[in-house]
């Protein structure tokens, strides 16, 4: 049973995210202040600390969400295999234009210093999106010696890799043709039937 | 013809280069003074700024020196194609193993700040990385409809996002083992002759 005070402080967390998820992605992560997503969330600045700690919580938690709707939006296309690929790298594509996927980035750098206090949650972030892949390819039929472990790093990783190439050249990377051939290179890599 | 000042110049930056390499991948760019380059290089420190402008700008040529080993050293396999793919995906996995490596991923966050003076350089750099590759893929028969830029792309995409989880969670990502898985699926896509 969830009491009224939970529901509210479930609602001002939201609230809170909702409007940095926006200021982030509009002033940059940087320039954006408590007092700023006070603002926009009409939710008391003091809360923001108690809800998420530090501003890389708060960056954190923003990012979670971000993880949540991929796993909630991609739960059908999972269990549906090879057949969804075209249809799972537009997805794909539709994620790294949200404004908010630069802050997967931007946080990066601060989780790769030494003794980050953020390093094993986004490490999580990552291991999330590793599972997701893996569940895809468990209804592929992978060549023998293939390791699903191994594809779902690869997999991931150009996907990573190919949304940083965009954000810096965003005119030169077309990120729909890309993502087609990454799916076209999966599919003849592992959906071809081998004489 | 090289003048006895330039040639002193010529080897004032190299040693600076060399130095800024070793302090950036023991204790950190951020750490890493001009001082502390001055101090190790046995070069004064009022020269580095005037070798490299800024410290982005020392940043940025200590990359560049691991881009042009990168081009020197895979000169020879990018001509062999793709008999030379586990010998390749071997030399990608010593370049990820160097230190300095870890640098790229540090620039990349100040490379995506809005109006950033190194964006350009750094763009250049992932440019390189995809004409080494567009250029060992010359040599490969792509099937039809596949564009060698969008391939490009997707492989080093795959490099920058497998070096990234390996940072991250280096007791769990075996870079040995994904490269072989990443040049298996480049071989089964790319290589397998179709019926």
């Amino acid at each position: 049973m969830t009491t009224r005070r939970e529901q509210t402080s479930q609602e001002s967390r939201e609230l809170i995210l909702a409007a940095a998820a926006e200021l982030f992605a509009q002033k940059g992560y940087r320039q954006t202040t408590f007092a700023d997503v006070a603002e926009r969330s009409g939710i008391s600045r003091g809360s923001i600390p108690w809800h998420f700690g530090s501003k890389e919580g708060l960056l954190l938690a923003v990012l979670e969400r971000s993880v949540d709707l991929i796993r909630s939006g991609y739960a059908g296309h999972l269990e549906r295999g090879a057949a969804e690929l075209d249809h799972l790298m537009e997805g794909v594509e539709a994620l790294l234009r949200q404004p908010t996927s630069k802050l997967f980035v931007t946080l990066l750098v601060e989780a790769l210093e030494p003794d980050s206090p953020i390093r094993g949650r986004y490490v999580q972030i990552h291991d999330t999106l590793r599972e997701q892949c893996r569940r895809w390819l468990e209804h592929l039929p992978l060549p023998p010696g293939v390791c699903a472990e191994a594809v779902a790093v690869t997999i991931v990783g150009a996907v990573i890799g190919i949304h940083q190439q965009w954000l810096l050249a965003p005119d030169r990377i077309d990120p729909e043709e890309v993502l087609g051939t990454l799916g076209m290179l999966i599919s003849g890599a592992l959906l071809t039937v081998r004489g």
